[in-house]
């Protein structure tokens, strides 16, 4: 997508000189855009638990490029083999909940294990790195064309008013390589001329949706509103939602599906509501090998300050402020499981499904 | 209740200065303990605005004095009555959503208008107002004892694991003048002995949970964990809570409960889990004259700049961060409205009711 004008992607390799990984620099945002440096797996690593790169195609992508890097210094190893093996295991344990992750890392481990000898693996890896990224905005891409025909059929019936669409954290182009998920079918509906308005929650502790989200959005040109998470149910009950529509960080076999915290509740105020609540997601973030969303997806904790304090920009630089008394304990669980009953499809770059096994494997026969 | 051992209430009239009325500076805590002096009605208008004082029951004590304020004043005017009425405008247009600002205002003008003579008057606007504050510390007491089999009940079938109760927003003793609504159960199961942790919603934008329940629960030594607005529905779906218990702002003769936006999202989650969800409310808080809580009960917008920024303690002085861009639009509803088939009880002095017009006029026949 187009930053003041300028096309960019969210990760990518730099030009003139394949060993560095640039990625856009997402904890200072929207108050700064600044580009990173990654120089090697380990600070691929650092850098997907620090969340300077996030959301769950990013993480992929980032694990993709994190395992060239890997591979390329395990090239310089005395045992290749064992050197990518703890790489890939150091990348996959920085984020527990998000399935691109391992997703990536296996395909990588695969990929290199399958080409002989180390100038080959090397490349393989470079080459799957950048396969992962590019099939990742085609992806995206193709789910805004599924999703388009549903954001259309609700402005048929809105005449001239503008569709309005409750989009919870960002699963936006930043948290993919391009596009994004929930937002793919948003751009395909400006470009197809639709009036939009996008209610976006803020999403605390992290604030993702309300920094990235409609940071995204005033680039784009495209309405939007922040708003309190709390606000969302109201909002609901006074029709002024027309369609939720999230991305997703992890998608059982059977429906059940992992985003950040708070989607749950979302989703029940949409069925309350009588509202459609779609969620988005390319193919690499089903996790085939569960069906009990809620039992068996390891929800993410994470430091507690992010609930005690705000991030924010002060005085020209971010600043951390505390909310609570200073001895207060927090907890701050990262994720929450929608259970697939609330779903009222799945957009995929493949098409529409239900949230059920069924639906599901209809379109991806060869996971059944 | 106690503030490092000694006891206050959240407003009272000066010790040897009965024009000046006294309250807790509520927005700068719990990083900072001040006494704030209220002169004049006009300045007791501006402390319930700007949210000095704030909360269901302490708005209505604050309305109170500020009404005494007014009738001392009005007492040196040409217009007493005039004066006197625009006076209590002045006080009822401050914060729409609130029943208990128009409750104490009309109390005050009825008492007002049958006392004769202007000394008689001011007098009987004095005590009407020390009652107001008096029942309405005796309310929330007897709520506590209302409120307390309910949490011994399941404190029974928890073999001396702590009782887990959420609640959203401050429906504290700061919200009142002592004890508080929701939490006057919590100080009566602490006194009783049982076990108990409480989950506090942080409750964005103004972050009344993580600032003013929080510093509560801290001040009375009763284990709690702060949490963002988020998470309580992953918390339910996990059993990590035996039951909810809010406030309100306003509860109509049938029963729906306008309270802290935020609210109807937790009470479906906590029907979607059955778990059950009280709302704690002195009869002060009911609006007998409406029946359709979403249709009728007015929600205050406020500022949104709330939503834009995050105010906290840094450096030693509030600070309020930036969290989105500059540019970005927000809205902030400070209200919602949890319909009363959500609600498993309502908690009042008189005990408990079904939020159901039949159970609640049971209780209040004088309202029939």
């Amino acid at each position: 997508m187009k930053i003041n004008g300028k096309p960019f992607r969210t990760i990518w390799v730099q030009k003139g000189d394949d060993k560095v990984i640039q990625v856009i620099n997402q904890p200072i945002l929207p108050h700064k855009f600044e580009v990173m440096d990654v120089l090697s797996c380990r600070e691929m690593a650092k850098a997907i638990e620090n969340m300077h790169v996030r959301g769950a195609g990013l993480i992929g992508a980032a694990a993709g490029y994190g395992m060239y890097l890997a591979a390329l210094e395990a090239s310089r190893q005395r045992d290749f083999e064992a050197y990518l093996t703890k790489s890939a295991e150091a990348l996959v344990s920085t984020r527990p909940t998000a399935t691109n992750l391992s997703w990536a890392v296996n395909r990588q481990l695969k990929a290199i294990s399958q080409a002989e000898g180390l100038a080959d693996k090397v490349k393989t890896a470079f080459d799957t790195a950048n396969d992962i990224a590019d099939e990742d905005a085609e992806c995206c891409r193709r789910i805004g064309e599924h999703g388009l025909p549903i954001i259309k059929e609700i402005a048929d019936l809105k005449n001239g008013e503008p569709v309005n669409i409750l989009t919870h954290c960002n699963a936006g182009w930043l948290a993919f390589v391009d596009y994004g998920s929930a937002t793919a079918p948003i751009y395909a509906a400006q470009a197809a001329g639709i009036p939009l308005h996008i209610w976006i929650d803020e999403t605390r502790p992290r604030n993702q949706g309300a920094r990235l989200t409609a940071w995204e959005m005033e680039q784009a040109g495209i309405p939007y509103t922040v708003i309190a998470d709390n606000a969302g149910g109201h909002l609901m009950q006074h029709g002024m939602v027309d369609i939720c529509i999230t991305g997703t960080d992890r998608v059982t076999r059977t429906g059940d599906v992992a985003n950040k915290i708070g989607t749950y509740i979302k989703a029940l105020a949409a069925k309350d509501n009588g509202i459609p609540f779609y969620v988005a997601l390319p193919s690499s973030t089903f996790d085939w090998e569960i069906s009990d969303g809620i039992k068996e997806i390891p929800i993410e904790r994470r430091s507690d300050d992010e609930v005690k304090y705000a991030t924010g920009f002060y005085n020209g630089q971010l600043t951390r402020v505390l909310l609570t008394v200073a001895e207060a304990k927090a907890a701050n669980y990262a994720f929450d499981v929608t259970p697939a009953r609330l779903v009222t499809s799945l957009i995929t770059e493949r098409g529409l499904c239900e949230a059920k096994e069924e639906s599901i494997l209809g379109l991806f026969p060869e996971h059944r």
